[in-house]
């Protein structure tokens, strides 16, 4: 009873005391980085070492011992050292008996290993509590005291209370320490700093396919009809006139998209009558990758905007439009102000504009440190009532600038559709369903499902929610 | 000295104790979503259900268990069901006596019952410790792990264990909690989901106010008197040109508004001699929402700078300027270039740019996440100094832009003055007062004021400052 | 039952009990503030005061008394007065023996005090343990709730406990505690809040440099040439034209200084063939100082996009087109449409909108919380991959600009070569090196180097690698 109340004695200032140092085996970079960032935080240090007699790089004022003398010195010991040469503490197996053991290691490559190093150290040490923890953050960001990048230190471990030592040991150094559960967690741990962008992936696969096919589309529809039709090279246009209609066309398409699966959601609760039940593993995928599909979609929205105002810049344009004012001359016919084509032009490029603000107002909400301080409800109102306002301006926009090009066939190129039709598609069937969704016959419904409770007041999944006390 | 290390024992080690697993009341959506989340922590699991063989949709390896079964398990008990439902407690007192029972309803509506769910809670289970969490979490957010909205998870109660022992839960799961204090709290607290951008309301208000006002004057200035006088109809200026008129000078207004409060404050503090007053509520109100209004404003000006970079694509613009140039050929005149305009346009274009850049600046710091590595006095610095450099670039550009138009009578339509004055008002009178309060002698006495102690050592408020001690 | 629950008690309840309220020595600004935003927090305040009947600008309900008293109704006295008061501390030596005084003061300068205001405090009270925090918090936004900038505590002392009791309070008013180590840190902690932007100043001095030189290249090639030599004036340049040069140069010398650095770094390691070494403390400190020339560089880059966009909306630009217009129109003469100039101007505009783009996507994970979500290896592959494709597309921009201009002689003006060459220099030297160090050959031996393990296993430091165990 006594001892395991000392025990439990609170861990900060039980580490921060004296006769308990906190002991790194491996005088290497990233021990040394450590041994830095906590004595500037006031904890002691003492490092294990094979030769403790190198110690020209490491912090002034730290101990080296040799690996017995520093781990009975201390209760907690980190280990800094690579995998391969784990090995030397199946000698320690005493020694480290009842000690915390920090794993810090990281692999070159994600699933190096059947099992995580964690998992191997816990075996092969089996005496000592095992804590993954450490891996995420650079030797150089603690050194420099630039921590850029992730604050955060994942821990985990099967035993809680080494856990929470180590925990406590992260937030003594100005880190914020990520509990992730028992030593399962470990290899997604290990994984995690190798990850390029998991969540990614998908959406910008999706983004360059549509933007290689919508590319493809345009110079054939525009650089190979023209040279194969009228025999001129306007191949120039590949620079800038080719990528400002990909842009816009692609950005839509992917706007579409981010509110597709919600549409496709609703109509399935709709027809299960209950959202008690999983969505498709696909729509699953699909829903949560729409943030990533939307800012990417927005990228595409800020380079057809600087593609646009940059226009008039032009070489192109300014000789187009100076000959057409020269021709205009020479023929004595001056074209007549157009009050429709005022009022056309300028309400798509208004509705551009409004929408484009949108865009990036949306984007702006899904920063991370936006998005905390906003509740649930303002972030859902933003992210779909904002979005679907975003979705109407730039469909009416995409709507007006094509006018009635569709419809006139000679506009078509070797029966190819205008390119922006192409981007209308999506667009136009997320918002008729969505049109459709919030009547308010069928929003009610929706609504109630959704809430669950009330909904099991109504109808047959009653049984269901009401067991759900 | 023993009982004082007792005390200290850290309540986490405790909790993630095996015989002491966490009890949920409720198999709803939240519920699993709760549990899903402590599960994936390390944390046990036991759910107390009316039907305890209802588990299909559960986590796999959940116990269910009757109400009080489950009761009886555990120290601490996350109610998850509706408000409506609580009474089923009052038949299990005994079970629940010393218990923590954590509340973690919404409400469908902001101040929906007289009392808080957690004080209704409180009143009919009088034995628990009841705590109010986690209300502010969405079950999706929980199972998907997507926290994009708000990882904050507000935390009150009238007993501080049972406090401190949910906000280690929530730190456990990943969260951060907050400690909102007693129980009275939970009014807020369940109040602030449903909220709807409180803190944004007056300064929108105010913004759309001006934005009609402005725009019913220019449509009434613009098309309604050329409609008059000439019969012509200029009607598609609504889409790009009026607008573009609106956005800068509600922009400006709203700008001069950050910064009136202010000047108001200093005036006030100067008459009073000392700050140790309450300032009158509407001027604590507008300072409050300063940061609301001026992002709002770099809104404006962001769409300003947009309708402004559009203008010499749009088909009015490049047909007048073709008119323009072949009625010049045609009489034969061309109009000489002018080093005075194009001194003036090139030094309203640049101050305009560099104006919005401050903005621009401005905006950026105000995020969250921006402002929070940024000490007082940096803060300061960019939202003050920075602040008003952008009000005089603004200023100067609205001036340069309108340069002798207002003292031409003419330019006046229908006795009505041209609408970029309207934008000048407030800002000149801003910059007027506060150029008097940075003179040398007036500057010294606010900062003495406001330096509190400094003051009291030179004059009457003397008594008061130093009995400050 | 009766010593678990003993076990059970964490610190905040402990000081929450009500015997033990806090003590706030000074009822000034600051220390109201916080006495409300305790109370806020379910916290018990005493204030202890010179004369305890002054208390009309209290918060009401909390108990005024003199400074004795008071401390000794408590076991943590927050000192809010000034360092010119504490004398009165000495006196009442006995009864703060053994009590936490915690140090909230600030100074007017950095570095006022040969010793910090802490450690004086430490001196004169002997007995109590000092801790130094809530310096960096300000009045107004503790008692307002609008905690914009900053809600991170910085906390030192000698006495561990101390620090935890002081630790757990500043969690319990909301705010972020962040310990900093012991006392000898209260110096850096006072200096904090004085401190204005101390990181930019380097790269901000550079930018400053740089362009000013740049600015009278240009006014002395361009405005001053052209008065000498055509006895023209168009001093108007200086608003808009000379800007717009002075900008993209300085802004991708500036890109380049970002990168030279790691060039220069890799070739140090290269050189020494190990990375155990320090760098020379000028490359530390330029390496330190990239984030913030990055963004100044970004800067220059958004304001360079605007200033080129202006463009054909410029009186002078406008002039010049119509005159030229009239003018081929007078002598007959239209210039043929080049495709070779399509083609070069449309390549420069579109590479100049793909660096800026990929500029702003730099800009965007630099925000703190962009890159706090994103693990080591991608914001590696972020800031020097995506930082290299940003470099190489402004460089090819700058380059097909200026074409041939650099070679031909006429355009030399008073020998000095075209402006924009200045601006390719730095460069074309990091990307001419960057390319050496990524040949497989040499980028093999560097990324050996960099993992320092494995060297260590080939070559010579394979002796001190393997120590490192």
């Amino acid at each position: 009873m006594e001892s395991s109340d000392l025990k439990l004695l609170p861990l900060n200032s039980d580490i921060a005391e004296s006769q308990n140092s906190i002991c790194i085996f491996g005088t290497g970079d990233f021990g040394r980085a450590l041994a830095h960032k906590m004595l500037q935080s006031g904890l002691s240090v003492i490092f294990g070492s094979r030769n403790p007699n190198v110690s020209n790089l490491l912090p002034t004022g730290v101990e080296v011992q040799s690996h017995t003398v520093a781990a009975q010195k201390s209760s907690i010991i980190f280990l800094a050292v690579q995998r391969d040469h784990y090995s030397f503490l199946t000698e320690m197996t005493e020694v480290l008996e009842g000690k915390v053991l920090v794993d810090v290691s990281n692999n070159l490559k994600i699933n190096q290993y059947p099992e995580s190093n964690a998992e191997y150290l816990a075996k092969i040490s089996p005496g000592s509590k095992v804590v993954k923890a450490f891996n995420t953050v650079s030797a150089w960001s603690l050194q420099s005291g630039s921590l850029d990048a992730n604050r955060q230190v994942f821990v985990c471990s099967n035993d809680n209370k080494a856990k929470q030592m180590v925990m406590d040991i992260v937030r003594a150094i100005g880190l914020t320490p990520q509990d992730q559960g028992s030593l399962v967690a470990a290899k997604d741990i290990e994984n995690y700093p190798l990850q390029l962008f998991p969540m990614w992936k998908l959406p910008i696969c999706i983004c360059a396919g549509l933007t290689v096919f919508v590319f493809l589309y345009c110079i054939l529809s525009d650089i190979i009809y023209t040279a194969v039709t009228d025999g001129k090279d306007i191949s120039f246009r590949v620079a800038i006139s080719i990528p400002n209609k990909v842009f816009p066309i692609v950005s839509l398409m992917l706007l579409a998209l981010v509110y597709l699966p919600g549409v496709f959601a609703a109509i399935v609760q709709l027809y299960r009558g209950t959202k008690y039940s999983r969505f498709p593993n696909w729509l699953d995928i699909w829903m949560l990758c729409r943030k990533q599909l939307g800012l990417v979609a927005l990228a595409y929205a800020f380079l057809h905007a600087i593609y646009t105002l940059v226009i008039p810049i032009r070489y192109y344009v300014r000789h187009r439009s100076a000959s057409n004012i020269i021709s205009q001359i020479k023929n004595n016919s001056s074209s007549p102000f157009s009050n429709i084509i005022a009022w056309r032009t300028d309400s798509y490029i208004a509705l551009g504009i409004l929408g484009f603000f949108f865009y990036v107002l949306l984007g702006i909400t899904s920063l991370p440190s936006v998005s905390n301080v906003m509740n649930w409800r303002e972030f859902r109102f933003v992210q779909s009532k904002l979005g679907y306002v975003t979705l109407v301006l730039c469909t009416g926009h995409a709507l007006i600038f094509g006018w009635d090009k569709f419809i006139h066939l000679d506009r078509f190129r070797w029966c190819l559709p205008p390119a922006y039709t192409l981007s209308l598609v999506v667009p136009c069937i997320v918002l008729v369903l969505k049109v459709i969704l919030i009547c308010p016959c069928i929003d009610k419904r929706i609504t109630r499902i959704r809430q669950g409770w009330e909904s099991s007041k109504m109808k047959k999944p009653f049984i269901n929610g009401s067991s759900a006390l």
